[in-house]
């Protein structure tokens, strides 16, 4: 087997994991710690990079919405550094023992929480993931093997150069962070079949990105999936705390993953409903099923790709329903099992939708908005899972561990 | 999208896993019990339709240890049987609220833990597979998606035939377990690909199937990969209690992935160790380095290769190291991830291999044939995942489940 660049980044990313994965919390801290205080040093250095990126990015006619995400400041600088620190003070998940137990033959068999070796991360032009994601790694003890993307390598370049000389002054090895510059969508391809040297790949970008990790990757990895998340108004909803819930879900941050996609509202309160919430949505274009549109004028007709579709912008599909049984097949099938809401004021409505809901997170009377590492309390997050396997839901530094059986005997065969 | 028999057949599968997910405990347990006594009763039924795949097989000219495994006798049945009992007795993970806590917001959050929906199982010749992976996947809630070899389709026919009508009896759907009876390598392909319908796939067999979930899969999997395992014996060890674990890790049953392949020897206890074992090892064939060579004549010489070579059969590698760093590094390279042991008296010996080898297991002290579901009191298992991923080393029934976040709240918005 011949050794290509990439796979001598992998090398040097699984001989710093070695390390890193028996280093202590301290050691950890203090490199997190370290590389906030150098980050913050080289602001200067940070910004003239990323305005060659966004020189080039402007020139080139991106979008501003996409300029802007790929923008850095001072403040942004400080945020990232910030981010670090908070980091720092996390507990550390590794060495937790999550069970023990002694077997009939006296073997004791412990589960004990470790790093799972190298992370890998694909991400888009937010430069402020290179940092956010090697800090929730290192924590984790884990070495962050990163690709962003080429039109925000030069501020990735930066920021990771800052990163590697805090950890390496910490007397952790640099290669804690590798980042590759090669960014083709050939190299993509090649990075996401590095068996030998990728312990879990967290690909976080659009379709297009999940398309091509389905078809080519070799490496375990977690899907960051999309958003189709649903508002579902039972008959014995409050309708005033659910007109609140649905705005909010929708409008509050519309461009995330959490955000509301669809309204489903149950026949007997429609007429109730629905005419406030096009009132209280105003600004949000309404498409919606024959039903929803014989109560409300103003939503406009839906096809069934709208109920399939995650907008991401300011606009609603609008469902109703004759029963829960049909609100629960609704969004089981219309659903991409992210984030589903129901307001009711009936525990049967609730112990049902939350049971038979297939979704990484179901929310009883409150804002789709709230599945997040931070809101959830994980301190931060690497993404949010959409698939069952491994982790689902917010991932925070306890989903970027594995776990290990450690069994200790005094000479058991078997017989 | 136009729909073949493979999707039909995973659209009644994951109607089915909606009706198991919410199934009470009594329920399954129930339908485990009606299915055992199904099939003890049609006991003559599923031995005539395994006597026409023997009979195949044998007139194929397979090798008599394949056609073992896919002989079945009345007792075999009944040991099928007896399994599907005994899943009924043990605890059932769906339900189990994993941690709670209640966020500043007053936002009550649970994580809980329910079925992954369908499992999908790809095995091959062994017709019990049919009975004891559709068991642990009811007692899970989940459905089983089961697909064997070719050799085994009178067999499994059979075996799944009495399965539904047991399951459907008891009141359960009959589509708790679907069996797939096209064999084709074609087919194999697609199924790993109904990502619609399949959430976790379990591939139990050889190198070749392996590759090609890796290649083609677009489902969620759980490795059950090669077990190259080590027992090191360190400077430290108790050469009377080393001695027993390397022949029991060895030769107890040397067919099977927790077997040992590999001896590891620090250099100062080496001359003690070496011709002892190599006596108490008689009818393995030993390959080793020169060091192991020069201390003990009927060790021939190893390459590379057999040093990362599961022989599954007698014959071992042998290696002899210079410290425990040595130990754990050679470890770590040819190892493949499931079972490593260290033999020694030392604590910081016993710390530092438990610690720094990266294996689903790491075992001081006692054979590696412990890793197991039933020896680690699993009460069974689906097989061992080499992968860091959602699960690692034996998969019980826990790791037939996924958690599903409950958030509840009364009306809680974010701002």
């Amino acid at each position: 087997m011949s050794i290509t660049p990439l796979d001598e980044l992998g090398r040097r990313a699984r001989a710093a994991s070695r390390v890193l994965g028996t280093a202590s919390s301290a050691a950890k801290d203090d490199a997190l710690r370290a590389t906030a205080e150098v980050l913050v040093h080289r602001t200067a250095e940070v910004l003239e990079a990323n305005d060659a990126d966004v020189g080039r990015a402007t020139h080139a006619g991106t979008a501003d919405t996409v300029v802007d995400r790929l923008r850095l400041t001072a403040a942004r600088v400080e945020a990232m550094a910030d981010g670090l620190r908070q980091v720092a003070g996390l507990a550390d998940p590794v060495g937790q023992v999550v069970e023990g137990w002694t077997r009939p033959n006296g073997l004791a068999i412990e589960k004990v929480r470790v790093p799972l070796g190298v992370v890998a991360v694909i991400y888009e032009n937010r430069p402020n993931v290179t940092s956010d994601a090697f800090g929730l790694c290192l924590k984790a003890g884990n070495a962050a093997f990163l690709r962003g993307s080429s039109a925000a390598l030069d501020s990735n370049r930066a920021i990771a150069g800052a990163l590697r000389d805090g950890v390496s002054k910490a007397g952790l090895p640099a290669d804690a962070l590798v980042l590759v510059e090669e960014t083709s969508h050939e190299a993509a391809i090649e990075f996401m079949r590095l068996r030998e040297w990728v312990d879990c790949l967290v690909p976080r970008g659009g379709r297009s990105l999940i398309a091509a990790v389905l078809e080519h990757a070799t490496v375990p990895y977690v899907i960051d999936g999309d958003g189709n998340c649903h508002v579902y108004v039972d008959e014995f909803a409050d309708l005033e705390q659910a007109l609140e819930i649905v705005v909010n879900a929708k409008t509050q941050r519309p461009s995330v993953c959490n955000a509301a996609e669809s309204l489903v509202v149950h026949r007997s309160v429609a007429e109730a409903f629905l005419p406030r919430a096009a009132s209280a949505l105003a600004g949000v274009a309404l498409v919606g099923d024959a039903a929803s549109r014989s109560i409300e004028a103003t939503i406009a007709e839906a096809t069934d790709d709208d109920f399939g579709t995650e907008f991401l912008d300011l606009k609603m599909s609008v469902a109703v329903v004759g029963s829960l049984d049909e609100a629960i097949a609704h969004v089981n099938r219309f659903g991409t099992g992210h984030t589903e809401a129901i307001c009711t004021r009936d525990l049967s409505s609730a112990r049902r939708f939350t049971a038979e809901v297939d979704a990484a997170a179901v929310v009883v009377n409150a804002s789709t908005r709230f599945t997040d590492g931070e809101q959830f309390g994980f301190g931060g997050e690497i993404g949010i899972s959409t698939q069952k396997l491994h982790a689902r839901g917010p991932m925070g530094l306890r989903e970027l561990t594995t776990c290990k059986y450690v069994v200790t005997g005094n000479g058991q065969v078997r017989t």
